[in-house]
């Protein structure tokens, strides 16, 4: 039986190149940097990966360019979702062809589907695919999988984890409570790298965190520390993470705050293929000089020249975490309907 | 300059054969049938018409149909999204080859984009499309689009007008009183059947309808009464509408119900490429039988024979109303975050 | 059997002195003001009226002076929710005494509850209250009431009516679909003045706007116009005063945008219970600038001495139509759910 | 200085005689048995006490028996919030003669207030109350108190903590980032007993938890465990525990199930305010037998005569599930809005 997926996946973004196609040279020499920095494997086309905004052809690319440059050093989870059932299906089979360890399907999106249809759906991916699947769960932009579903589809030797991006420690809990008894093996991966070590501590194997995209060295020893048990450590370093996270989640549309954060680490991943209005030009820069001196906290990066305010008790500080709450409370009510 | 758009046009289904491949002959059959009904364009690729689960060469063939069978007998309004600005100007382009009248493209959706990114993502399709843009608001699907992106992109003489499916009828209003005094000639359309008469009264100038690719009689004659202004035989019609909408839109996952209805009229639409439980296949079995009933009301098709309850007072119809409910809260939610 | 409740109810804010009691001089004189203005009712401890902000023996007072004062001359209808079912009774049969025409009572809020237990709720005091009841649906504030529980409800002939401030259309056609069959007589009132014509075109019975309370003759003559069938006129006010509503109802924490316009007509209302900041003040300024300058459009009070600038086209209108949506966006978020 | 607030606080439900009035002699005994079983504290007047429901003098009288019960043997945090600012500061003073250590204030309701005048209120509180003031974040009931806030308001010393029943572990990491490096003492209580663990984990100081009205032995046990480090049995508890919680809070209209599951401790609560239908009253009795079930299992109860189905793998379970995520996914669309 394969090895049960476990770790710090990394949902990598993909460097573009001027003309605005995949940066190949570029994204191998990122996924060597990434394992070299000890990420457990390698996920693209998640969502940090921008899956939606490549054409099918430049997805298959992605997935080749990623299973060929890891070479069996980590396994890759490899993101499959295509337009419906059959193509799906069809990307499982070439992902395996090209050596991912499973493919991870995000649940169906734009149309918000009931949990009936979200079984089906799931089902027939299950009896068909070649390869293992990974449920992705991710409220906020597609259709919710309901604990449930989860332990219906659990079912199926083929479904051999979820990859839960909700952020909801008790949801976890409750999925724990679901299916471990019955499927001791299943995997349990959150994607909300905020909530890392209590994840941990109740009983989940890992996750897929693109801070890991930016901050190898960090989520790799937060994962360290929390299943070793070692919380005193833990802890402190999960709380100083979140200030992270959220600067990278929320200051910009998402994903682009990652992409402005991976670049201070020495990549060049070029200009999104959502354009920046010149306003978002403006703040993406302001937010990089943010993000640059979160990182030199952590010893990552050098601080900006002209050097970085202190982040403690100022109003700008406090206006930051204001309009974090909104866009979260904004995320959520987007994530649960 | 080209002629407004107003009026009916059909958001059409797409019909599939037993393989699941584009039925093109039951295709072109529908076409002629919706125009001989009085429907005044067809909106290929629109979200009733499943955009998202046809391949990329699949959409362009539907609206390559489409285009074709409809001969300039009446406009086609054609959806063009696609996975990025690049791929969705390219679509642009080969639309207007087709000789389509407009393009209708949704907000950007898995993402929930800001109203900057909203705006820049369209500033750049104005800017190089060579054929007329209908902006797309759905937003329980999609990104929001506020009146103020709306206003904005109103300022590119390629942006046409709205096609907003929120069912809001004082968001319409905000429209309308933001963008008519610069653009008089902007088109306001709406997307939900329940409100028709009431849009149109404040001052809207069609609508793409669901109900008119089941029953383009009724839609078509809602349509006449309300902007002839008889609004004593409107009203009523309206009223009753809102039964067979509400019944097709939230007895099944949308839009199955559309699906079933459709094929009343005498059309084999296929099953669609959302695989359908056995549940699910009685289920809509019995709302097909339901539709019937509503539809025969109408004297449009004919009852059951083992015939129609009455469908005032009972407490099935209780139960409906009340999911019905429950549904809508749930699509507002989704829509209005 | 008593008259059917129809027309324009206004919902009184409460004028308080210099201690923040209740100005009895000040709220007899602008009842009798809206009374000469055209108004078909008085709606006391209403939303607008800040019920929750009272004790109850002051509910109670407000009630008794309006009453008093209205003299039989228009209905009053009297705001009784209180804590419990056993509470709210006692109100109605207070209210009974002092003359009310019926009372309004608002579906439990804080907790929310199932539709069964808004029904259990409902037919204890419908079985129980000798005063006529008025159901108050308002969903961004209190347990959402459904059409079916309405319907259910209907069946009590001492709830002779709803009022609905969801501001959806269709879900007041929904409403009249269910109802109106078997009880011709019951009252369709909206709470919704920006939707006021389209609600009366689809066949309710008028309603209760807080604009009434600050442009009576506004509100009262969208009201005859659009009774009247005079559609050409009506339409165009009630685009107009979209603009007056959204500004009192989302510059300020409701309903502090309304007390800052009444202020305008000559009334003083003294300061909200619910205390301003410092910058709340600055910006309540800011507000009343502009709302005498919305009001000067209507010819209602005299223009600011430094003047009005041109609503249309510029920066800052766009700018507040930003905020007005993503603000009924979230009120939506809450009303719905 | 006070000590600190920190362990298990039982937010106590409040008996009634057969005449719907407090059952002052049931309430004092039920204090007893709580603080005999182990909990470090009483909160009366919180939700899950129905303080909505109580008339005002009857709020005062329950605190006044608990404080009496008490007598100093544990503190008593009382739930403090009135109609305004002043008859709130009444209250405070108040409970402030009654002995009650502190006092709780969730943050107003009914309307739903921006941060600024959520800051005003419990300012306006803060500077006149003569007793500690503890926030009250419960989201999915009143107006949010955003993390800035919060910091804002910890500038008070009379604010000594804040107890958040969002149930989100992140939150909570956030509110710890913000306060703690100014206000080290400041308490973090948590009102989600399903994340009891991962939020003392994270750094809370204990909370007040709804099953520890119920089962005053787990709660404490789980406090100890997790205090003491002790992950390996705390998590484990903690997973049942979350079963059990789930089961009272979501079964019927919160908190009747609570009330249901105090019952088999031996107590008499007599029927809520909030009349049941006879369909709630069959549900009800169906939910108890579940509930001797659950608590069978922790050997706090003996469990039914007529036995317990296994509770794992069937679809009833399933389906219990199902439902418990539709309702926990619209409390968080309450909540979060």
């Amino acid at each position: 039986m394969a090895e049960k997926l476990r770790g710090v996946f990394t949902p990598n973004l993909v460097p573009l190149d001027s003309r605005g196609d995949i940066n190949e040279a570029e994204l191998r020499r990122y996924v060597d940097w990434l394992i070299a920095r000890g990420v457990h494997g390698i996920y693209p086309n998640g969502s940090t990966g921008e899956f939606t905004r490549f054409t099918v052809e430049e997805r298959q690319r992605i997935i080749k360019i990623v299973c060929q440059q890891c070479k069996g050093r980590v396994p890759v989870l490899a993101g499959a979702a295509e337009a419906n059932v059959k193509e799906t299906i069809r990307a499982c089979e070439t992902y395996y062809e090209y050596g991912a360890r499973a493919v991870a399907i995000v649940s169906p999106y734009y149309y918000k589907l009931s949990p009936e249809s979200v079984y089906t759906y799931f089902r027939e991916i299950a009896l068909n695919s070649p390869i293992d699947v990974t449920l992705y769960n991710i409220p906020m932009f597609a259709s919710p999988i309901d604990v449930p579903t989860i332990r219906r589809l659990a079912e199926f030797p083929r479904v051999i984890g979820i990859k839960d991006s909700s952020g909801d420690v008790v949801f976890m809990c409750r999925m724990i409570n679901a299916i471990r008894p019955v499927r001791p093996e299943f995997s349990f991966l959150t994607g909300w790298d905020s909530a890392l070590v209590p994840m941990l501590v109740m009983g989940a194997d890992g996750g897929t965190h693109a801070t890991s995209g930016v901050a190898p060295e960090l989520t790799r020893r937060l994962y360290d520390l929390a299943t070793a048990g070692n919380l005193s450590q833990a802890v402190p370093l999960q709380l100083r993470l979140i200030e992270l996270f959220d600067a990278m989640l929320l200051s910009a549309d998402f994903p682009e705050g990652f992409r402005a954060a991976v670049e201070l680490r020495g990549f060049n991943f070029g200009r999104s293929r959502q354009p920046l209005s010149e306003t978002q030009q403006v703040d993406r820069t302001a937010l990089q000089r943010v993000l640059r001196c979160i990182l030199a906290d952590f010893e990552i990066v050098d601080p900006p020249e002209e050097g970085c305010l202190p982040r403690t008790g100022n109003m700008q500080r406090d206006k930051v975490l204001q309009v974090t709450e909104a866009v979260l409370r904004e995320l959520k009510n987007r994530g649960v309907s």
